[in-house]
């Protein structure tokens, strides 16, 4: 287990379960859809749900120039973006020791906008095609004025910090005889079939990146 | 569509994705099983995930007494509990208009810690049959000494508002012919069969509530 990089990122509560080497922090985002960003308004907390991809070491957001979020960000206001993959329920005889199996990551930091257009239109193929590895080659790219209404920050992955419980259940070794089923029941974010659009029927069929989709 | 409790939690990204009636909000609420709570340090932003439960017009959260989100809650500091599924990827003709489809319901305010023993005794059973309904009349309640190490914090449902995405790509008008195909792939939680706890082996069967596992 590597060191944390910074106290602020220092896994406090079960540190036995903290990580900080990068193969494990990036193995989490690279399979995560969604991250929760936080930032401040007014001295209060706000946390939004949002796509995001990793591009070596950063953490790529983006969203409309007029959110919130994005005007924080882009202004140079403290963000926490976290990253949580949830495993499983694990079932304890002691309702006590009832727990998540889950990954997470949490980095802290402060994002920089990214202003250069070819970068900022790499940084966009980069987000699509964290979603769905491939559809970047597909679909039409942002035009100008798509581009405009964009806002794309870099968080910077120096203070990062993973979370991770794995296994069963742990009782107390007073409980054990206890007439309680204990396990877990595993939880994991699943996809089906893909549904063509309705609206707009498309031409063809889908492609091998949509018929084949998983996560890495 | 009901309007929203306050400004501070007015959708304003895309409004009509927004809603503010508490059937929306808690049957999401109700179908998830871990929040992202926000709050504040030194004026920094922290986002960890962690149990809830909805119980009426609260939502419950626990942890460690020793934890600085607990800390913070029962000291009267904002915060901000956001809750997300996530139902598809929404893959349209257009970079830009790809989206996700999800539900979610952020809450915004400051929590009240519940200090009384016999409502904090209920409150850590409904957050226990919150992740598996049912398992309070099994797992063996919280002792005295464990009741201490734990802090329990009710957040009001007063300002909540949730957000809703469903259904296929809205693609602009000129890019419907470009041969591209354009769909949405279904995400969802799922679970799979429970394990027993290898360590100490269950004297029995796992239980119903357990075998027929399903979300509200």
């Amino acid at each position: 287990m590597a060191s944390p990089p910074s106290e602020r990122v220092r896994v406090r509560r079960l540190p036995k379960r903290g990580a900080y080497d990068r193969q494990t922090i990036d193995a989490i985002l690279d399979e995560g859809l969604v991250c929760h960003l936080g930032f401040v308004v007014d001295g209060e907390p706000r946390v939004i749900p949002t796509g995001y991809a990793r591009d070596g070491d950063r953490l790529l957001l983006h969203g409309s120039r007029s959110s919130a979020a994005m005007r924080v960000l882009a202004g140079g206001g403290p963000a926490c973006a976290t990253v949580t993959l949830l495993d499983g329920l694990v079932l304890a005889r002691s309702a006590f020791h009832h727990s998540m199996n889950y990954r997470s990551v949490v980095v802290l930091g402060t994002g920089v906008e990214v202003v250069d257009v070819a970068e900022k239109l790499e940084a966009l193929r980069v987000l699509t095609d964290h979603l769905v590895p491939g559809r970047s080659a597909d679909a039409r790219g942002a035009s100008a004025s798509e581009l405009a209404l964009t806002t794309v920050v870099a968080l910077p992955l120096d203070e990062a910090s993973a979370k991770v419980r794995v296994g069963g259940p742990v009782d107390d070794a007073a409980d054990h005889d206890l007439p309680v089923w204990a396990g877990v029941i595993p939880l994991a974010l699943g996809h089906r079939s893909p549904i063509p659009d309705t609206e707009v029927p498309p031409g063809g069929p889908a492609p091998t990146y949509v018929t084949s989709y998983r996560r890495p």
